[in-house]
């Protein structure tokens, strides 16, 4: 028998409805034989969706978990009290199958946060941090954490994420990945408190340090991992899907060029419209989440499954252990 | 006689000679007959320069002043040091004039910093800032404030950078400026804890206030003055030109692009060259300070001198003070 990826997937809690969703989780399963997808969700409406159009059911299981957590529930209250949700279901089903290699949802963010930390279990002494992977151009991608999960830091936590970007970025195969700081200036004394002291942690720990980097030399620069706090990550990586699209946007607007290199505009754009495109990874749990954002779309879950797969086949939370277990103080 | 809008200038400490900048500073006094210009530099050579290309030298005086300030010196002891040279002769002007309205410089940001602060004055209670005005596509101009003057703040600081903005932009004829807060997210208890803070205490006071913005929307959405402590504010600039700019350079790339569209590019392209375009504004003391970038050219002296004139004619301080007063507490 082949060995399988075993992925819990959320149906539930995204703007669209989990018989849209499904579409892309079922594309995913199709194309790589190696996936088994726990599908979580209204199980009534699902089999019924599925058989009405004839999906070969190998490889999927449907589990029904109708409750339905949304972005207006309290993430605490949510997870005590809608334990038939999909989303709380989906991180059970590990405790039952530690086979299971990361969880997939679209839901409320808050509420995929306390479902993971009580679920899932944490990497000891690992705070969960959100990492987002970038696509670089002409090139390997690039990943900034934390992008949201921790807002106040200290230095010694971006020491963390410099670790856990490494690993993930081993894992979807760069080697030799180097980490960057993100500052207001190249130089080592430049940045805030924390951002200084993070600075000298980094350069004493991490030998794949290259030093800070600032906003104009995300994209272009040599940093694989970008290192920051949860503020400015989230700062930066909404402000890259903004500057970049309002650019492409203003040029689509000038005379004649919609008409000349609308297709070409179109692709790029696509390449920065990060909330259609991919999702975070939730790491510190004893098994990674991506996180769609709640406007996915089919393609969305696609995607985030086969990010999830890629990642679980490629052993991230091991390598993340040994990353930590290599630099143990 | 008409009145005239007095302006110091520093022609030294740039990466490029006195003599290139200069070109920009006798096109802005050609163009605006209002305007008189001190010159700070080398005056022989400047001497020189402008009688060789027969310039007019009416409303320009130069100012012996040859010693230059670099990068590579350190601010405090240049200050206290080089008393000669053309950026703190330019500061010293306006203790001899106080009808001088603003002091120009593309040298070094440390040494500008505090020449500024020891010759010009704070204006009272006011920590100084650095605020960059930045184009808005089909609209009036948006300003981020602080931009990397204050890169650790307590919450208080972030009200007075509010004040500050909105005093900016009346004086760049946006009649009712409205405030944004930089944050991840743009419900109100969303930041980090200073920005929570700042969040409170900004709707407390500032009734111009429309809200948190996140990085997607700081380019497209209706605050005219951003709000954010030095150290996000410095990201955030710069991670908006490095990624439209990079945005634009990967469509540049694909086949067909140059030619069809390659002007249009440039011009979007040049709107987002932030080093070259403009300059930021040094708020707090008795006169605004207009530091451009060191790699400045002419076109870029020339531009921050028109921003200079338009600051000092519009009664930039008088606006500040008129804000601070108005919302003393």
């Amino acid at each position: 028998m082949v060995p399988m990826i075993k992925i819990a997937v959320d149906l539930q809690g995204a703007d669209r409805p989990q018989t849209e969703l499904v579409d892309g989780a079922l594309m995913a399963v199709r194309e790589n034989e190696e996936l088994y997808l726990y599908l979580c969700g209204n199980e009534q409406e699902l089999t019924r969706y599925i058989n009405e159009r004839g999906y070969r059911t190998e490889r999927i299981e449907i589990i029904n978990a109708p409750e339905v957590i949304t972005n207006h529930d309290d993430p605490a209250e949510a997870f005590k009290n809608k334990k038939n949700s999909s989303l709380v279901r989906a991180a059970q089903l590990y405790k039952d199958d530690p086979d299971i290699g990361a969880l997939v949802s679209c839901g409320a963010t808050g509420a995929i946060f306390v479902t993971a930390m009580m679920m899932l279990g944490r990497i000891a002494r690992i705070s969960p941090m959100l990492l987002v992977e970038l696509p670089r151009i002409g090139g390997t991608p690039l990943c900034i954490v934390d992008c949201g999960a921790n807002v106040d830091c200290r230095a010694e936590k971006l020491v963390d994420f410099a670790h856990m970007g490494i690993a993930y970025m081993k894992a979807v195969g760069v080697a030799a990945p180097k980490v960057g700081l993100l500052s207001n200036g190249a130089e080592d004394k430049k940045g805030n408190a924390v951002v200084k002291q993070a600075n000298e942690l980094i350069r004493a720990n991490i030998p794949e340090f290259v030093g800070n980097v600032e906003g104009t030399s995300v994209l272009t620069g040599e940093a694989d991992v970008i290192v920051c706090d949860g503020f400015s990550g989230n700062v930066l990586l909404k402000t890259i899907e903004g500057s970049a699209k309002a650019a492409l946007a203003e040029l689509r607007k000038l005379p004649g060029v919609q008409d000349a290199v609308g297709e070409q505009l179109d692709a790029v754009y696509r390449k920065y419209d990060f909330n259609t495109q991919g999702g975070a990874v939730l790491l510190g749990t004893n098994i990674p989440v991506i996180k769609g954002h709640g406007a996915a779309n089919s393609g969305t879950m696609y995607n985030i499954i086969c990010s999830a797969a890629r990642l679980a086949k490629n052993g991230l939370v091991d390598k993340i252990r040994a990353e930590f277990a290599a630099n143990a103080v």
